[in-house]
């Protein structure tokens, strides 16, 4: 006799991480990573899971990047975190209190764009004796922060080595824009211009006698393009461990590569072609469709039906007139259209291996946007 | 010397609560309730907190609702629930299983709206010889669950008072579809003809024997018109205690009123015209403005500056030409477009009064989707 499915014993709606095809994306970026010798340095805001940091440290991952403090005092109340860039501008007494206290802690490194975010940081850290690893935040066409690569990064560098208490690394960017391209060829473009423009200001820095050791880019979907030019030295993907509906679109994965799912049940079937979820807008999120897909999510039992719209609690799916529409209490698995703000979301991962339910792991820095 | 604004002392980016406005806000539905007769239920989705929950209570209200399960379980462990409609289908083992452990807790009504859902629920309770007490949830034109008015209902009804262990106590219905009317004059008219729906099915099932105790209806921006209906005994107004971005497009309040904001800090000014903010899709969510309004939020003090674009952890904000612009460190305050998935993503509230941090109260049911 088989074991109960996990699909027909886990209350609902929850999220299904499914163990064998974690380990499987995380293994290949590993893989990637040292054949181009690069160091892997993968964002936790994807996850905010001590199990799962643990297991991209196994496959080599040399620290990890987050945004918020928060998110590094979480993960380093686990004692998953050794060496971590905070991939943010750390802004009022308040922050830069605790970023001092978790120097005693991890190896931090932060990022600054600009003097009036560098010079409170000097000055906190000079006044209290300690020193603080930074790099330059470029933005090479997110428009997000940032600075703009070549001579204004090079003028920000040159004020930053001055300040007491700062040691300067680097430079860092998020290229999460290539991701937002048309197409395959065009992403790897912008992925490619990024990683030149990255490149050749190091090199501007360099020659001006300010010593560059890391070149660090970001972002899943361009995380095989970005990182073919020459000079870079560390990638940050952070969806790769789970991947979702986003990611189908530039063909290298499809939706059996997916290792996270929301397992919703059907509460209502008033129509016909419609059925009501039990995952809205508080599971799901309102994070919209990439090009090219409609809808809220993707029905990996029911491809060709869409989650037309979502109320709090409730999820409305429309299927094609003929087709087959599940009944109440079917359970379903959908593929988030954008899976980091829906881990977010939950308190735990329920975790599965070849059908059946192996353990929950806690999201310990769910919700930690300080 | 005056102690220091909350503005200054918080950390961002968190949820400020307007304790004043709050009372307002309460005091005013209360009042509206009893002076056409209603019974006030309010829907705990919006504030998830006993601190509030028990406000309410004190202003009149006679009972609260909820969506899920563990919503309930979380304020009746807090004792401030003692009447709760689940207006929701509660389908599956586990779920019908915590229902019957609440029904020794607090007197439970749930929704029902098919045969499908209504069987196994009673099954359950008169095999554990208990009564359960069920309201049928009417589609009146929200397109979501819930059976048609008219004979459909009717038809439900004569199937579920025949079921053992269940007492059918009335009909309830969420007219949310009103809320997405072009005009005020529409919006009203929606309401007003799912009301009259509502009152004639009631009084169709009442000449068929079958006696209808509740007409409950829902929706925070039909709330004063719905209720015009007579015959309607009961309301079920959520987003009320703090109103959001979606709640100036008729006209009746302002963000004069609005009681919960987001208090935000820039982290970058990268161009003249653009500031980063801290607050994010985990802080703000993706729900779209309401119609006629753009970005992912109102800013009180930059009411013509727009967010015009979120990721996880920042908000890019545009600035009109020539118009002042916040510098690095400034504080921002943001109305939310949709207020009840963004108290769902935080663990707690700051409460001000007389611009004075006064205290935190903990959204103890936040993430409770089971």
């Amino acid at each position: 006799m088989n074991a109960l499915s996990y699909r027909d014993q886990l209350d609902t709606p929850c999220l299904v991480v499914d163990l064998d095809l974690l380990r499987r994306n995380i293994e290949e970026m590993s893989t990637y990573a040292r054949s181009r010798g690069l160091a892997l340095r993968p964002h936790l805001k994807t996850h905010k899971t001590a199990e799962i940091a643990a297991l991209q440290q196994q496959a080599g991952a040399v620290g990890f990047t987050c945004a918020k403090l928060g998110e590094v005092e979480a993960l380093a109340d686990t004692g998953v975190l050794d060496d971590v860039l905070v991939a943010y501008q750390i802004v009022g007494a308040p922050k830069i209190g605790r970023l001092l206290s978790l120097l005693d802690r991890v190896r931090l490194t932060v990022a600054v764009d600009s003097i009036a975010v560098a010079e409170p940081l000097s000055q906190a850290v000079a006044t209290a004796g300690r020193q603080l690893d930074v790099v330059i935040e470029i933005d090479t066409g997110l428009g997000r922060a940032g600075v703009a690569p070549g001579e204004p990064a090079l003028r920000l560098a040159r004020e930053v080595v001055q300040m007491p208490g700062l040691r300067l690394r680097g430079l860092m960017t998020h290229e999460g824009h290539a991701g937002r391209a048309a197409t395959r060829e065009e992403m790897e473009e912008i992925a490619r211009r990024a990683g030149e423009a990255m490149v050749t200001t190091a090199n501007l820095l360099r020659r001006s006698g300010i010593p560059i050791e890391v070149v660090s880019v970001g972002s899943t979907p361009a995380a095989f393009a970005t990182t073919q030019v020459e000079g870079i030295t560390e990638m940050r993907p952070g969806t790769y461990v789970f991947y979702d509906a986003a990611a189908f679109r530039f063909g290298r994965i499809g939706p059996d590569r997916v290792a996270l799912r929301v397992l919703t049940t059907v509460i209502s079937r008033p129509a016909p072609n419609r059925a009501i979820i039990d995952a809205g807008s508080k599971t799901l999120t309102t994070d919209p469709p990439p090009p090219g897909r409609n809808g809220f999510g993707y029905l990996i039992d029911y491809p060709d039906a869409t989650i037309v719209r979502l109320n709090e609690e409730h999820g409305i799916v429309e299927f094609p007139p003929g087709s087959p529409v599940p009944a109440v209490g079917d359970r379903l698995e959908i593929i988030p259209n954008h899976v980091c703000p829906v881990v977010n979301l939950q308190d735990e991962l329920f975790v599965v291996q070849h059908g059946q339910f192996l353990t929950t792991w806690r999201v310990v820095a769910r919700g930690k946007v300080r």
